[in-house]
């Protein structure tokens, strides 16, 4: 354990070139903050590097610091270079250093069974990001992939809107070429108010792919023609037209987990 | 048509005190900025007192908005007074001053056919609350009460946030009495992560209140035990807590419009 009282020091300078998208790629790693958040990654398997702990919380709640992360490296630090270094309006006063821990996991889809996989062509908003993660997680999609234009997943925001989802999903980047390439003879789904068929419509019990685009309709089906997309609406009532690409997201998700829960053919009611 | 450019000026001064919740209250007013906001607004009928307009708006869209708000009080400020007036971080250059918009109209409801009618037990964030009067909107829901502790909707978060679904929707505060009063006999919904039956197991064709918590998951159904709510619940994967309202929202909002869509009893596929 090291106490750090210098603004100038090495951990404090890595930490805060973090803020920053293009360095967090450069040094491969990115930070996390918040109790909640750090356990849940413990838990689920992913490496800390090191936790930057301030020294009142510190003060407060050291026994459990020490039973919960004593094999890391922990760094004590002043908290008014905790406030330097937090990216949110209320440190909480814990943050870990990580590396980089979302990879291509293609093993995992490919076998076609009853998969559902989302790819964000382009979502730029980190909340939204954030909050389809957590939906993801709780109606248990197989993969999120994120084209390379899409809000870094890294961002905060990202992190914090999931609540600790992000460990939990494979989630990763891929080239739209790359994607068109793995996702041919798939379902693939767009959203848009111009399709003929009403989304429930559609058999959601087989493999899918739903392509989610930076507003909830997807203006950019061009784009993937040689998959052969489905566009499937969703009834909004005149004057409505659109929906927040979360809502519309969700939407698509919680049905599919419907009819997947009437297994076997059993009618609804 | 007037032109101001004195801090000093009432108009000015109304403005600023209408920033705040209680002076809104007070003042019996609020304000509304952006084109298409107001352009909505006024489509659907809502009164707008008096229009206010940077210099460099009046500027560049003088015939437009000659065209559109020809009727209206209008107002013309300076660029650097409109930025001291607006609660954007980049203002939009024009802004209404609007009556309060927002009544009890528990004469909708009157009639218990097919209703869909939301409580917000006191939700608290406003882009949560825009978002959902959005959704209520998508789908046609009869009314959305809100609880006295429930953000105030005239809060420019929530104006934002609905798209100006704010002005479309029958939305209305009550006090918890009145409402419990009123909904004696209706089928009452609570989310409940402990429900017993599964939120698409029941029967949403008919009229029935949904009561959103300001977290996803009720804990106050305690309150309502007047009402024999039931408690149903939205499968999650282990390790997932909850969902965001606004999410849940959607998730019962949708699955009644789905069920409302094959009327008559036909079957999904």
């Amino acid at each position: 354990m090291k106490f750090i009282s210098s603004p100038s020091n090495e951990v404090i300078k890595e930490v805060i070139k973090l803020h920053d998208k293009n360095k967090r790629k450069k040094l491969k790693k990115c930070i996390v903050e918040g109790w909640r958040l750090i356990q849940d990654a413990k838990e689920n398997g992913i490496f800390i590097e090191k936790l930057i702990i301030s020294k009142s919380l510190w003060n407060k709640r050291r026994d459990e610091i020490l039973k919960s992360f004593s094999s890391y490296d922990l760094y004590i630090v002043e908290d008014n270079l905790m406030e330097k270094i937090s990216l949110m309006e209320t440190p909480p006063g814990i943050m870990g250093v990580f590396p980089l821990f979302l990879f291509p996991k293609w093993e995992l889809l490919e076998e076609k069974n009853n998969k559902i996989v989302l790819f964000s062509d382009d979502i730029q908003d980190p909340g939204n990001l954030g909050t389809i993660i957590r939906i993801a997680d709780g109606v248990g999609v197989d993969a999120v992939i994120l084209s390379e234009n899409t809000v870094d997943p890294y961002n905060y925001k990202v992190i914090r809107g999931s609540t600790g989802s992000i460990f939990r999903v494979p989630i990763w980047v891929s080239d739209k070429k790359t994607f068109i390439e793995f996702f041919k003879g798939w379902k693939v789904i767009i959203a848009d108010p111009k399709g003929s068929k009403v989304y429930f419509q559609e058999n959601l019990r087989e493999s899918f792919v739903l392509i989610l685009g930076n507003e909830a309709w997807g203006t950019r089906k061009e784009k993937y023609i040689d998959l052969d997309p489905i566009l499937l609406k969703i009834p909004l009532r005149e004057g409505v037209d659109s929906l927040n690409v979360s809502i519309a997201a969700s939407v698509f998700l919680f049905e599919a987990q419907r009819q997947r829960y009437f297994e076997g053919g059993i009618k609804d009611e």
